[in-house]
């Protein structure tokens, strides 16, 4: 495998959770979540070099999650900042000298190191690699007019995950542009700089734990996906 | 409450699920799934005509699992065709004599009273009720050039959902229509014959079963519902 930095990107405070601790520390059938994801990628590529980005205030609480679970000395963190591209930005800063860089949701667990390996394959061989799944849902769109929508063609609908990877000197370059509000994800910064996209192939149960019930689906899927190995 | 039909649409072979019987008679906590949706709508509408649409061939594994479930006598059931909207206009030829009509996916078991109950309120003052939820994820939507894609602003879109419900009159008059290819859902039938659709409130967990890992996510989210009543 190339060299490879990751970025795990965890600087949510939980709102959405009603919890009082932020949701990448909530625990997964007893494991915290931040932990079970950076387990995947260590799993997936054990010579990567791996930063978490946390609310500096949450930095010693994960200090000692890892000391718990056995994490320590097996990659940087570092604090956030305020928007999600800000955090990104302060991660890059420690990625040091990669090929490639990898960017993942911290609150999204489930992911599988074979869909790791793979998305770096396809980074490598066109430069972006941006997994992505078709949806079961049909789609509306809402237009100007309060409250009128209209239908979606499924078909040509992607929902987006992460890790998003990318050739380094894409994503560097890519993170060099001032802040925009339409930034949403690693891809829409790349994509505005110039680069052209390549979607691969994401994972259902690759999910964003963002609500309870996600944290409860989440439970049941890594279950499922233990009974199974 | 009006006077309410209710078709529940289950045609599906399940094919997606790789399992031997169609997916709306898998087994949820040991209940077929379509049994629970059904008992949904019963418990939140007692006084509404239930029909249940099902590919000819499985009317008598449904008998079979109403007799052991205690459901004889509830519902109607009636035969479907090749597609959903030949299934849906099948069931409403058994929709008798009612003011409004709501077409529920079989394999959404999670749908909850009070939800079934607030998309009838909604169509008793607008005339149409689409129940719709946020989705989490972001999205890009695939353009015609082979691989190019472009994000959607996700604050925009909505992840459409059943029951939909209908004034009578409107639903039948929009399924006289022929049929079309783009008819994804009753709202997009409706909505091709001139009518406004109004969007209202779904459930995150109102899923539509497909996958096996549906199934295990649908357990989950089951089990905690139960243990919040």
């Amino acid at each position: 495998m190339e060299n490879v930095s990751v970025i795990i990107v965890a600087g949510g405070s939980g709102s959405r959770m009603g919890a009082e601790i932020p949701k990448q520390f909530l625990r997964l059938n007893g494991t915290p979540i931040l932990a079970i994801t950076l387990r995947r990628f260590l799993d997936a590529l054990p010579d990567c070099r791996v930063t978490v980005v946390l609310p500096a205030g949450e930095i010693p609480r994960w200090k000692a999650i890892c000391a718990e679970e056995g994490l320590e000395n097996t990659h940087l963190v570092c604090a956030g900042g305020d928007t999600r591209f800000a955090s990104v930005l302060n991660g890059l800063d420690t990625a040091g000298d990669c090929d490639y860089i990898a960017v993942h949701d911290g609150v999204r667990p489930l992911v599988s190191p074979d869909m790791i390996r793979r998305c770096l394959s396809v980074a490598a061989a066109y430069g972006t690699a941006i997994p992505a799944v078709r949806p079961v849902d049909s789609f509306r769109r809402l237009t100007e007019n309060d409250g009128d929508s209209h239908p979606i063609d499924r078909e040509c609908l992607r929902a987006v995950q992460t890790p998003q990877v990318f050739r380094a000197d894409l994503l560097l370059n890519a993170y060099g542009q001032p802040y925009r509000h339409e930034f949403t994800d690693d891809a829409s910064v790349v994509e505005t700089y110039g680069t052209r996209i390549t979607l691969c192939e994401g994972e259902r149960s690759n999910i964003k734990i963002t609500t309870p019930e996600d944290l409860c689906i989440a439970e049941a899927l890594l279950a499922r996906s233990e009974c199974q190995r």
